[in-house]
């Protein structure tokens, strides 16, 4: 295993100190924990928005944090939930007594730990609303999931209701707004090659040496099939049209994110985009923004994801608006 | 070799397309070359500041034309300098009359190629001057190079100068400028693993299981050895000795980049990032901005590289101010 780290129970906690260290002109850590907050939270008369989850998918979570992004962000070890306790403070950090609306990618862990955090949120008299997000639409149920699993399309959720809470609309509102974006999400992954755990220290699956796997999630769950290599292009094409075949988007404008999933060089992810916006074009699908870099990772991985949003009024202005967060 | 490419011969001009559509917004390609420009370029009353090099290095260097920044990229095939006549359009395109900066970064192959087309600007009437950035404190002398290497430092040398350009400054104090910066940066660099040009379809040296190399190039040319894989503490130590021994940092304030080669996580980045800021803080230096991410890549090598830059009011005021660069 070669990794720049100093020890394998260390990488959480030493990233978080450098991650806040990096960011300490808006960002802070609650002490003892491993949430990072804004520093200005709670921010009065605003929704405050938590999201987080396993660690290795950096810069999510911690790096949405910021004003008209997310309020908190809940860091559990790598590609472990975070546990419920931690999730409570990050609750409490951001209620400003307007309530806290939760961003939980699908993934049993995950979900239940967020769950049971929102309960005893709730029993100190914090209201909680939930958003689960599941646009990976390459397979139903998983290694950690019940349903599909939520990956990239999810930072399209924080950004929407991120900028919708800035504008100290009622959870209600920031709650639909979050809705609606995982309403008209969709994403798929790629992956050419494995990643690994630090505490496993070793690669959590192997391809061969000409294999990739379509479909794969974020944490090297299994995909739908292993085949040779294929050109950009091609997989692509594959990517793209399992995801326009899952929801209508006819005649739309669409959001896209070409998302790196930790070693794939931005040159083929530029190779990548000018398939996918040549493909939309053909089928007369207009682009309205796009994303082009790392936004969900899987520590080392080779491989990417294709995210498409179909976008209306409120989330082309949702996404347009400003935000400080450091990765977006 | 697996890439997600179509044709080998074919990465850059693809990349190149997918770049532009994806930054359409601000940012055109001059009509059948390989040179990237603000789209109202050139602007009028303001020097033209013109970088590039070998692709491969994505986002640099195309990824910091903007606003604020420069004016135009070149792009050569992977890892090879771009040709004098595609400098010599960039240099065109972007000449408003007040003449044109060429940052360049010391490599034999682009000195000799930007030195050219200088000259064939200047032979049209255009007025030209040239900063060759040499950040690299590794290795004298090596693979391409006479002298020192230019590598991440670069960066801050195209924002500090693009701000200062951004003001309508004359050329002789954007150059000035930018020679402040190179004078003021110093960077080193370690590789735990290759990478592999397209065209070449092999890796371009390799290192045992358990090896790394301290001072390698962002080309995989040799650095000053080999050594077992160190903790990331020790690692960011070493070059950091290197870089401070290297020029007079006593009491300064600084700017510090680490910039990840292309397949290390940012949580690695991020647990550099909080040793370099321990140990500047023990010795009396302080940070004032820092960037941690993928600034100057060597396509999926493992590694990264510390940057460490004395700021002046200058450049303080310089590198805060507002770019659209799509990298920055």
């Amino acid at each position: 295993m070669k990794k720049v780290i100093n020890h394998t129970d260390a990488v959480v906690e030493e990233m978080l100190d450098g991650f806040v260290k990096a960011h300490s002109n808006t960002l802070k850590r609650l002490p003892d924990t491993t949430v990072v907050v804004r520093k200005d939270a709670p921010v009065s008369g605003k929704v405050g928005i938590v999201s987080g989850g396993g660690s290795g998918h950096e810069p999510a979570h911690a790096g949405y944090v910021g004003k008209g992004m997310l309020d908190a962000a809940v860091a559990g070890e790598v590609f472990t939930s975070p546990t419920p306790d931690q999730v409570l403070e990050a609750i409490k950090a951001v209620d400003s007594g307007e309530g806290v609306l939760l961003i939980i990618k699908n993934y049993t862990g995950d979900v239940m730990n967020f769950d049971m955090a929102a309960e005893l949120a709730e029993a100190e008299g914090i209201t909680v609303e939930k958003v689960i997000v599941n646009d990976d639409v390459a397979v139903e149920d998983s290694t950690f999931t019940s349903g599909r699993r939520g990956i990239a399309g999810t930072v399209f959720v924080h950004k929407v209701a991120g900028a919708v809470a800035d504008t100290n609309a009622p959870l209600s509102e920031v709650k639909a707004a979050a809705e609606n974006v995982k309403n008209n999400v969709r994403s798929m992954g790629v992956a050419l090659s494995p990643c690994t755990v630090p505490a496993s220290g070793k690669p959590s699956f192997t391809l061969e040496e000409d294999e990739m796997e379509i479909g794969t999630g974020i944490h090297g769950e299994p995909g739908i099939e292993r085949v040779p290599l294929q050109s950009a292009d091609r997989i692509a094409h594959t990517l793209l049209e399992k995801i326009l075949a899952d929801h209508d988007y006819d005649n739309s404008e669409v959001a896209v994110m070409i998302n790196g999933m930790g070693a794939t060089p931005e040159m083929e992810l530029y190779i990548v985009y000018r398939q996918v916006a040549g493909l939309l074009k053909e089928r007369g699908i207009t682009i309205y923004a796009n994303w082009v870099g790392e936004y969900m990772t899987s520590l080392e991985m080779a491989g990417f994801s294709i995210t498409v949003l179909k976008v209306d009024d409120q989330i082309k202005s949702a996404l347009s608006a400003k935000t400080d967060a450091p990765a977006f």
